[in-house]
């Protein structure tokens, strides 16, 4: 039997990797467009702020391991083009032009998600990156001589927030400029002002609200060009957002979702026969408002990917879909969330309450505390946990977990605030910041 | 109406603020045996670690406060000797040896636990401490003059190490020692092997094994004497563990439980007419075994005082019981669990199967991460989780919480193996320390 996979990262390789595991007698080969496989992509920020390391650091497992200790026949520089349903086959052509074709008992699409580049003037000129393949790092990274001292950010999302960072740590002063009014609109607005405040202190500039028209060079220096200003930049980033690279399954006839995502099952299987997709490609069913939706996130890849070689392998695994639970770091601040926020929650059918508290990371008199602002948000008609957001200095990254396993669990807001908590001085008040959230909320109710 | 409280800390301060919030006419009582109420007794021994601080910092509210802002009849200094329930009356003395009585309509014991004194010779000589109240704490801050050098600390506890740290950064050198062999015997080995690494690697010498026959004073030093060991000491701490001041509820007539804490149901009722109790001093009902339990823990305290609160004030409040989440930190560890370990869960009837393993506390190749050790048990025959304990540097604390929520939802497994949590690089790795357990344990089940 043989089992292709189209994408060498997160998903793809999982899955190519726990098929041979599963069944060392099936024959696992995988097309990879690019020279990489298997590597952090979420961790580029955080590299290219350190001058000192090299972006290949990144790499999990080198081909060479795949191939030689899995017996998994990699391919790359190999663009797999066309898939051909009732032929069971794929065609594609390589780094060096030659067309290749093969055929599979079963496929998997793990193409990934591209970054979104405007269509507008001058976004193909030198010194505008976007950051999603290691190669978009690598190219990225080494275009930082110590002459770079301007960047300017187009978005404002969790990446963007991530590489101003990562820029102000290098020395380079950082503008961030995006069309829609408002950082973060989807967190709540105590805690996004937080966050605006943190990058205000660490004199990221903000610009929201401020459409961009288009990129002009002169005098080698880039100017990003919006209706009423014009940013001075050494180098622009488009993080703007990314979309599912799933054109070749809906050439297919393989249906897509939210985002245009290839819709998958329970199972991750397509409407295709025998064809599967995992990873930022692909859907996935959130628990909480039971809607198929896309959040391109690293562990649904991975754990998509498993899931695809389990039930390639017979194993008949089911997962049960997600939380929508994420979590970023921004200078000095973690912010946390998981399940639906207020509007969120109403477009879900729901009649949902949104308590805001501000608590502390540490007992009281122990020093060293700092603020928790905790935005908690309850379904009034069935009493149900719906999300929960949060920004503090220390304890939120993990934190957010419990609520998420809530969320699993339908449990209630006041299920959840009876819940058993850790409690020593050093990490939390005795009432911990989300139990402090979920008795004020159950007031609301 | 009056409700006559027994005890001021937690549980009693607790519930005497919450009745007179519910019902402002409601007559609230309460006796303290001391003259300290509503402070953070977890917070002492971080407190005495810091010479520059008064232990008066953990007091969260003043005794002025209760009786002035929230018209609380506080009495001070006064211990109640006797319950008599046919009459609905207390008796007892005042701290100038006075006696006194009153009347009640509802009645709760919530008078804490008490340190565990060897009766044996030596344990009243001056430099000999307890623990437990802020009296207690004040008296031993005050105790450590700069010619303080040497204490020995009876116990390995969580209160023994977080004291023995606590006197090491006050320059004071440590030996542990207990009479059982084995530090920390209910965590799993390899997590206790680590908490003992850190220990040693902070100088701290530790005789597990070795009972205690007394204590002698010789030219101006303590001596702890065990049958093959003396240890010299300027300074000794009594922390061998508390027992619940259960003996008024006994003679009273009302029931007690496991370690003869007072028994309570889910309304925090005792067997007792109008009579409830809470806090250190009464039994709590463990979620996972189906038992009642005694655990006194400040959450538990804290939220037993609301609930009997709510129950005076006719609102019916019924809690769940717990799981057993604690955390402590001992130097550059944290150390937590929920739920049972393995003999645990043999005792409650399970038929448990438990994996230990190692992972980290950030992604692949981030820099800083530390080792994160878990232990993770399921029941074999039911595929539920039953408990989960952790040491590491970082991101321990509120880990815990998650499991700890999963246990009240009865979770499996294998659905704690397939939960979203938040992933990112400075946080953890892809695979949160806590999902490769579950992945490894569903292997063995």
């Amino acid at each position: 039997m043989k089992f292709i996979v189209i994408g060498g990262d997160a998903a793809g390789m999982s899955a190519a990797s726990r098929a041979k595991r599963n069944m060392p007698e099936l024959s696992v080969c995988v097309y990879e467009q690019t020279q990489d496989v298997s590597y952090s992509a979420c961790g580029m920020p955080y590299n290219i702020a350190d001058a000192g390391r090299q972006i290949d650091d990144l790499v999990v497992r080198k081909a060479s391991v795949f191939r030689e200790k899995q017996d998994i026949d990699l391919k790359l520089g190999h663009r797999v083009e066309k898939i051909d349903i009732s032929n069971k086959a794929i065609k594609g052509k390589d780094s060096s032009g030659n067309a290749f074709s093969d055929n599979y008992d079963i496929l998997l699409i793990a193409t990934g998600a591209s970054p979104i580049i405007p269509n507008l003037p001058g976004f193909d000129l030198p010194g505008i990156f976007a950051l999603k393949s290691l190669e978009d790092g690598r190219k990225l990274k080494q275009f930082l001589r110590p002459e770079i001292k301007k960047a300017v950010i187009l978005g404002m999302g969790y990446i963007a927030l991530e590489m101003a960072e990562s820029f102000h740590n290098r020395g380079i002063s950082v503008s961030m400029i995006k069309h829609r009014p408002q950082l973060l609109p989807w967190l709540s607005s105590n805690l996004a002002n937080r966050v605006q405040k943190e990058l205000k202190a660490h004199d990221i500039q903000l610009y929201d609200g401020h459409p961009v028209a288009g990129i002009e060079s002169t005098n080698n220096q880039l100017n990003v060009i919006s209706k009423d200003l014009t940013l001075n930049a050494d180098i622009v980033l488009t993080a703007i957002g990314v979309r599912p690279n799933s054109q070749i399954a809906k050439d297919a006839q393989i249906k897509t979702g939210p985002s245009d995502a290839i819709l998958v099952d329970s199972k991750m299987a397509t409407t295709g026969k025998d064809v599967f997709a995992a990873g930022d490609c692909a859907s996935v069913m959130h628990n909480v408002s039971k809607k198929q939706t896309w959040i391109p996130l690293a562990l649904y890849a991975n754990r998509g990917g498993w899931t695809v070689a389990d039930n390639v392998c017979r194993k008949n695994k089911y997962i049960p879909g997600v939380v929508g639970t994420a979590v970023f770091k921004v200078f000095g601040l973690q912010v946390a969330r998981t399940g639906l926020n207020m509007s969120e929650a109403k477009k879900a059918g729901f009649d949902p309450v949104e308590i805001v508290i501000q608590s502390r990371s540490r007992a009281h008199a122990h020093p060293g505390a700092g603020k928790i602002d905790v935005s908690m948000v309850g379904d009034v008609s069935s009493g149900r946990l719906l999300g929960v957001q949060m920004v503090g200095e220390e304890g939120v990254a993990h934190r957010i977990n419990a609520p998420a396993i809530a969320l699993h669990g339908k449990m209630s807001v006041e299920e959840f605030s009876l819940a058993d908590f850790a409690y020593a001085p050093p990490f939390s008040p005795v009432w911990d910041p989300l139990l402090t959230a979920a008795n004020q909320l159950l007031k609301k109710m």
